[in-house]
């Protein structure tokens, strides 16, 4: 409405005022902004102008070196100067609600991760130049293996540390010249998969490791999650495997468990996420289980996804029977257009991901293309679960201003912002990728209210099962975080206004 | 009206025909891209099969193998295989209508340029590590200069040539380590300038340098040009300068001349475009030389713009009531939004653009993510003067499949594509900018449309004071390069198929 006055206005410029105009065009822009329906209160107004002082310092520092702004280079490059900024340690306490798209086994801290090497009964091999990971009871010689207690490799071979290390992570200092393309880091991505799913498989660490996830995002203010998983297959020592609904149940103890201890934490939610590079007798399989997953988990089953590099993995157009079958019993949240190739079998799964009903879409890099695609997200409200860093460092995209969220954001699409696998580039929790949509993926004019509706829209999004309770519950932290800052701030004004005074 | 349909029919999916939902959908996006009302005729069919197998071909080439995907790497690491592209062959026969958007002392070709360094009569001298250029009489001592005719400091100094060479182009084969942000690579841009400028503008040589330009462009099957300058002051050995008028009656008889010798090419105007960084007396300067301009080439002068890097330059706001004077004379055709920063001053540009009446946008690589602005783009025509490999070179985005364009293409903005300034990047024409687009900012499902529908905007976009007659001629080459090549075509698989049955 307001857009059409504008342009009217716009026809007769000769007889209107330049800089009404001008403003008005200026707040139009500002007031279709994800967020910008949030009316802040007087409080929030303090701890808003406080945090925009930060924001706009880190801005104009960029614009004035560019070669400066966090968000504009590679992670690899800027890791520590992001834990040096004021908005991210900001944004670190902010109550963030729920984590929607991480997957299970890249989720807990690169550094935890790598201690765990260090476990008894961890056993190592050195196999076609590539390190191998088992806890075993003894040594055994395998087909092209022979296992050794790892501290033994670790004092004989070379540089055995520095490998290992390397199979835990992408991180690397010379990044530009090892990923060369999206499929070469993908390669590397998957690789460390299939390092580290025998070390944090093996039962009692996969507890362990799946309760340090729990308390890494609780640490971060995060208070629900719905994680996906390919369920993978757990061991012990005793010989013992567990496979998908054991492991399931696994889960789910351990999360009763952290609740136990952790009253402020809602619990989270199981999207079962098997690999999509599969023939279809495999995906028949996966519709057995997921209908025993809802036989025996109705509550923490929150549905299906398929995981694995779309680009090479098989489109959801070649499933279409199966995934039907598996929509009458849960909900989907398919990974789809994940990719940088307009036409292509990978971005036509946005396609089919809205016809088979997803709730929500992972990634959806390449819905900025497809105009159906958009009108039909935001029509359905299909939230769009954005993973910053990880379309960086998996080389989608290197600006964050670049970034295909900056449009969805500017037009309030339902966009929540996620992690997908901190692990594997040395973030953790869901701050760091706050941090880039809010300085790179938003105007110098977005506020406040943006990480106050990504908080809402983060519940709003979810499939919990009562979201009144989650949004009263989320409510309450952020009236607790905003009083208490905003009180933290006055105090700070008038103190340094007495030693103004004082001087 | 076909959208709402499909979206009722994705709400009663379950009693719908999935594969027919899924064509509909496919089809009501391809009906929205730019040139998707075309409608072929047999022979553009014939082309178009042609053309759609070689796109195909390197699509799914770069699909199998990301990293040989042309459109998604740097120009510098990509020339030499563009021009081996049998769709970059294809685009070099299109008749592509009109340059719109070139600044006249960055068109001719780089080779051409450096070519001009062998003139008589041209000095040089080495201040501050900088090569100097200069047209003398004879050798004189400068301030902090000794200039020397060029051969001899050729023969003496130390790697002369490769410096001269280094200073004529941003090519680099180290681009990623010498342009390390956006800053940098415009300090190296703009100085480019500096050291061209005396060479160029040396009268015989000035008259020489823009009738190469109107010559390459003819080449490349362009047949109107709307140039960008600055006016420089021309000099000769005689001591005497010609100031803005005086160059702008050069420029207009060289084209009347080009067109003596070339009757197909519709010919040129201008667009006065001094540096927008500058103070409010230097602008009002700018006013007054609008007026002289106008008074003297009333046809010839097309409008006026302002140049130089946005984000350190002068924002258009700065001087809106003197905008508002140069408006009542001519046409504005400004440059606005050639940034990445959201929210400030440079992205703002754009919005005293709209205000101001801009008749087209050079580049307008903001406007993405200002909703209202790409309202009114799309309500009232104006045209986005698109230069995709300038904005790749100058660091604004990557991977072309990361541009703005891709997503104003999709839903049929009033897109051109143009060179801004190949000269220094090491292509020539239009071609290159248009291989680009179409291989990396559109589906690979968008076909010869697009392309003809490039050449019509260029055409409908111009301010060229006949249209008709444009399109007229333009359409009379379309056809004869439709009509030859699908004659051609035919023949070549008839030859086919007869050297099939011998075999
Ligand atoms: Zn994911
Ligand atoms: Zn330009």
């Amino acid at each position: 409405m307001c857009s059409t006055v504008i342009l009217l206005l716009l026809i007769s410029s000769v007889l209107c005022d330049y800089w009404s105009q001008r403003e008005k065009l200026l707040n139009d822009e500002d007031s279709l902004v994800m967020g910008s329906s949030i009316i802040l209160s007087n409080n929030e107004i303090i701890v808003n102008n406080f945090l925009m002082k930060q924001k706009w310092e880190e801005f104009d520092n960029g614009f004035r070196n560019p070669g400066s702004f966090i968000p504009a280079r590679h992670l690899f490059d800027t890791l520590s100067y992001i834990e040096q900024s004021d908005v991210f340690h900001f944004i670190q306490k902010v109550p963030k609600g729920a984590l929607l798209h991480g997957h299970d086994t890249a989720l807990a801290s690169g550094d935890y991760l790598y201690n765990l090497t260090f476990s008894d009964n961890l056993y190592a091999c050195v196999s076609n130049e590539k390190i191998q990971l088992r806890f075993l009871k003894e040594a055994v010689i395998g087909l092209d293996c022979v296992w050794k207690p790892i501290h033994l490799l670790r004092e004989t071979v070379t540089d055995f540390d520095i490998r290992l290390k390397q199979q835990l992570t992408l991180i690397r200092e010379n990044h530009r010249e090892v990923y060369t393309d999206i499929n070469v880091v993908w390669n590397y991505f998957s690789n460390i998969f299939l390092t580290v799913d025998p070390l944090i498989c093996y039962k009692p660490i996969f507890i362990d490791y799946f309760y340090q996830v729990l308390t890494e995002l609780y640490e971060d203010n995060v208070f629900y999650i719905e994680f996906r998983t390919t369920l993978p297959t757990v061991y012990d020592l005793d010989g013992n495997m567990y496979g998908p609904i054991e492991v399931a149940g696994l889960y789910k103890q351990i999360v009763e468990d952290f609740m136990l201890t952790h009253p402020e934490f809602l619990g989270a939610k199981l999207i079962y996420a098997p690999i999509r590079n599969v023939d279809e007798d495999t995906m028949q399989g996966y519709v057995d289980t997921v209908r025993a997953l809802k036989a025996n988990f109705p509550d923490f089953l929150a549905g299906f996804d398929l995981v694995g590099q779309e680009d090479l993995g098989q489109p959801l157009v070649k499933f279409v029977t199966q995934l039907q079958e598996i929509k009458k019993e849960v909900n989907l949240f398919f990974h789809a257009g994940e990719t940088n190739w307009f036409g292509s079998s990978t971005d036509e799964n946005l396609i089919d991901a809205v016809l088979l009903g997803t709730l929500r879409i992972g990634h959806g890099y390449a819905a900025l293309k497809r105009p159906e695609i958009l009108k039909i997200i935001k029509t359905y409200h299909i939230a769009v679960e954005i993973c910053p860093i990880s379309n960086q460092v998996l080389l989608l995209s290197d600006d964050m201003r670049n970034h295909p969220a900056n449009y969805l954001i500017a037009n309030d699409f339902p966009v929540i912002i996620s992690n997908d696998d901190p692990s594997f580039w040395g973030t953790k929790g869901l701050s760091y990728d706050w941090y880039m949509a809010f300085m790179g993926m938003t105007s110098r004019r977005t506020d406040l209210r943006f990480l106050k509706q990504l908080a809402i829209n983060s519940i709003k999004y979810s499939v919990y099962h009562d979201k009144n309770l989650a949004m009263k519950m989320w409510q309450q932290k952020w009236d607790n975080f905003i009083n208490t800052l905003a009180k933290k701030i006055m105090v700070d004004e008038v103190t340094d206004n007495i030693s103004l005074i004082k001087m």
